[in-house]
């Protein structure tokens, strides 16, 4: 792949059940619907795709499913396991059925153990042995705060099959961006600091609202970059204030219920997490109505 | 099983590895020792077992592993995975080869939704559809600090198929003992509180020295309860002395490295964990020269 | 102060509060009512003394209340500051007016910097020059996760003017218990491990319930030391179930309430803490009752 | 004070010791020095003025000798104490000898108990007794992870005597920018995110770096406000690089250092931070030699 495909707004998919269930049906409709906009593609087994909850087989499917329905978009795929070993397995695997990069947590559960030099140990062997270009992923709240460094970052932004990196550690993404080599491409993983980001160095974003409101992400990436100021200030607050009454209070539950609310199919999480009650659906409505994201 | 097979000590078995391969003949060659030992049983698949760095498949061996050579043992193995579903399919998998109990860490990978209400559904429905006991394990450090408050111990505690929890939260398993019902067993997960614990009403102990000095484990464990307090305080002061030297400082590499000393299979562990260096190796072996525990 | 001094139970004072005025004569009352219990001692300027919302003037009215109505019982106080020279300076005052030991908490504010050789040099200096004896606070929830190491607890414990610490981090006691020099105190900050620390070779505990419940706190200690461990054991229980219902639950503020309920005067808290509603007082009274502390 | 004082850069001053004593001397070398440049203004008592690590005395001298020689810049200072009561008359009194603003950290001691509803009342009630504008100051890294929430900044942008906020918490700025009053100031409170939150709404920054470069600083400001952003960029990169060698890695004991090589006085920090050792400080020369920012 050319660093032109992690160039825009990419939807980290999620995985709609139905009775614990996933409803495939329901993910080829929001893939469909997804593929008419201008979109640049899809990072599926990430957390807001509940991957941790799903079994081996399910996440090949989804994978298979996306791969099937992607068209012209660029797939990510979340392949990040506690093992050198698996995660180099599992992301040939997804390789061989059609994804285009793999997108990489740091190991955490030996959390005491993953200093800069095993980190940077870690990726470079499976950079090594992966037969799709890396991404590196930075989400130190998920990862028991085990985090990318920029040092970490620096070096490996170097490396010929590490083709870049996905921050939701916050205001490290700006000092990512003057950290690392030219041809190592950054995405914001927030709608909090994807636009700043962007104006900065960053070419993309990863962000859960492109999975209910993609055309205004889209819309927000093609005015910062075009350089129309007032527009793309004016699209990156609303999608803060979309941001916080779906994703920020509630998590991937949020996520499903924005997007039922937005015509797609979000279903339901698997549990244990739960589904908003119906006051939560409501106060939700209002402050999307309220933003006139909704008809 | 009655509530007589939760009572003394465990050891949390490792899984020996070999350039990235299991070697299933060391596995053996440490079964067969052990079941020498006055070890009340086994516990596969834990955090020293490096079970997230293991596939499906290699998980199921190490289980068939362990349950035929288990002889009159008691084999618990950990099956807590992030989804209800797919934890309830795990046990009853591991059931059907032999395990004898199931300990179940709190799912966290959405740590922020998993408040007391979400964990006492959990384990209800784990329990519910389990074919073997359930265990509780609380080991919040690993769990991205999600942990098991006194009042979900307590409400579960009831529960006709949890037969009890694993703590290794520290001192918090002095307040479990205080809310439990009485047929609920309590076992220490650090050799650290085992023995404060067990003279409080826990039944027993798993303790990762067990997989290197196990004689040691158990001749603490008959002390304390057979009331001799004087040598029971001296083997504890011991244990912890070992633990230090062992798992305080090096976590699972360390265990490995003891059990090699101690004439066991340990093995090495998984990238990207590293085994101990030289001079690790040398410091660890002086201090247990020193404690006496080395030949 | 010989070694003796350390034994037995330390009620951490509150300071109590009418209209954000400290009552002196509710102090007065508190240590005179307490004076004729058989506790060991006092900590003023703790953490339930809410010294950090104290001035200056304030801390030394109350180190100077405490001392003239001490009769009899050992005076530690609270004066752990950010700096060496200030930590000296005010340890040295509070000496003047009547403290028997010093208890000082880690430095915090600069958590990054507080490695081990940092705080062992931190606490020699202050040591060298303080002139009253030193005891080390662990206290890591309340210092931004700084905390003693068993490495530091190790080195200070030879230290002449270094007479012992108090530990408040849980499991941590045991480790140190097994670390540091014969005539180093190690004293137990929270009821739910002193019993067991006593056991094995803690000289006493610091006990918030000592404010309110200083007579079953004082049996506990008794029966502990005297080796009668099913009354030890049934008191253990006992106060365990009250700490729950009173500081675990509410802090500081529950304290002062249950301190009410047993005709000290707690007052209220300074602001922004809050004292409990009416509700949470009613709770706290049923469950003090069931446990039959209340007449 | 008119919303124009809150425009611009903020040097958050250092306290320059010598042997543990302040240099006042020193300290109005500094000021005459910065009061050269286009600084806004000064925070003084912050966490780079050491402000825990100095008695209440020493506080006020600190103070006094900022306000006069403050000429027309603006004086902020750091007032937050524990309780309400404190920070009330402490903030009174530094208004008294010349203070424009207060800014107030979150109290903390009780993290557990700081809520939402605590922290609004906390900061109303100052205010409300405050007798110049105050400031909120969000940096959980500092205050046991207690945070000024989006809605407890939402509720108190349109308090008449809370005038702005300044946000070290990270990308939380992007939010704040986005629910706040109009009239209510957000002021980054590192370079990390300072130029991409001008761009956003932000009125200025008080960065550490001005302590040592505030031209470059200010040329940022300049650069990025009147809309020039190729050069805004250049000097964000070049800035974050600077932030990355000297405070990132040492915190204040590097910002002192750094001041040294750039002929200010920065003096050492007080025990117990060390200053740093010559192998860091060559490597930091060499650093900022080759970001061209040394003569």
């Amino acid at each position: 792949m050319s660093q032109e495909s992690l160039k825009g707004i990419f939807a980290p998919l999620v995985t709609p059940f139905q009775d614990e269930q996933i409803r495939f049906d329901w993910l080829e409709h929001n893939l469909t619907r997804l593929s008419e906009t201008p979109l640049a593609g899809y990072l599926a087994l990430g957390t807001n795709g509940e991957f941790k909850s799903l079994t081996d087989a399910e996440r090949m499917d989804v994978v298979r499913t996306c791969a099937r329905l992607k068209g012209d978009k660029v797939l990510m795929v979340g392949t990040g396991c506690e093992s050198t070993r698996e995660t180099i397995e599992l992301t040939n695997r997804v390789a061989d059925v059609g994804a285009d990069f793999a997108s990489i947590i740091c190991p955490h559960y030996f959390a005491s153990r993953m200093d800069d030099e095993t980190l940077i140990g870690f990726y470079e062997e499976v950079a090594e042995h992966s037969r799709i270009p890396v991404l590196l992923y930075n989400i130190p709240k998920a990862t028991a705060n085990v985090r990318i460094s920029a040092t970490v970052a620096q070096v490996l932004s170097g490396h010929p099959n590490i083709a870049g990196m996905k921050d939701s550690g916050g205001a490290s993404l700006f000092v990512f961006l003057t950290v690392v080599e030219k041809q190592f491409s950054v995405l914001a993983g927030s709608a909090n600091y994807f636009m700043p980001g962007l104006m900065l160095g960053a070419t993309g974003g990863v962000l859960s609202l492109a999975n209910c409101f993609p055309e205004m992400c889209c819309e927000l990436y093609t005015a910062t970059i075009s350089g129309d100021l007032p527009n793309a200030r004016e699209l990156h607050c609303k999608c803060l204030r979309a941001n916080r009454a779906v994703s920020g209070t509630y998590g991937v539950a949020g996520v499903k219920t924005a997007m039922a609310l937005a015509a797609y199919h979000g279903g339901e999480p698997r549990r244990p997490l739960r589904p908003l009650g119906e006051q939560e659906r409501q106060a939700m409505r209002r402050a999307l109505e309220e933003l006139g994201l909704l008809q």
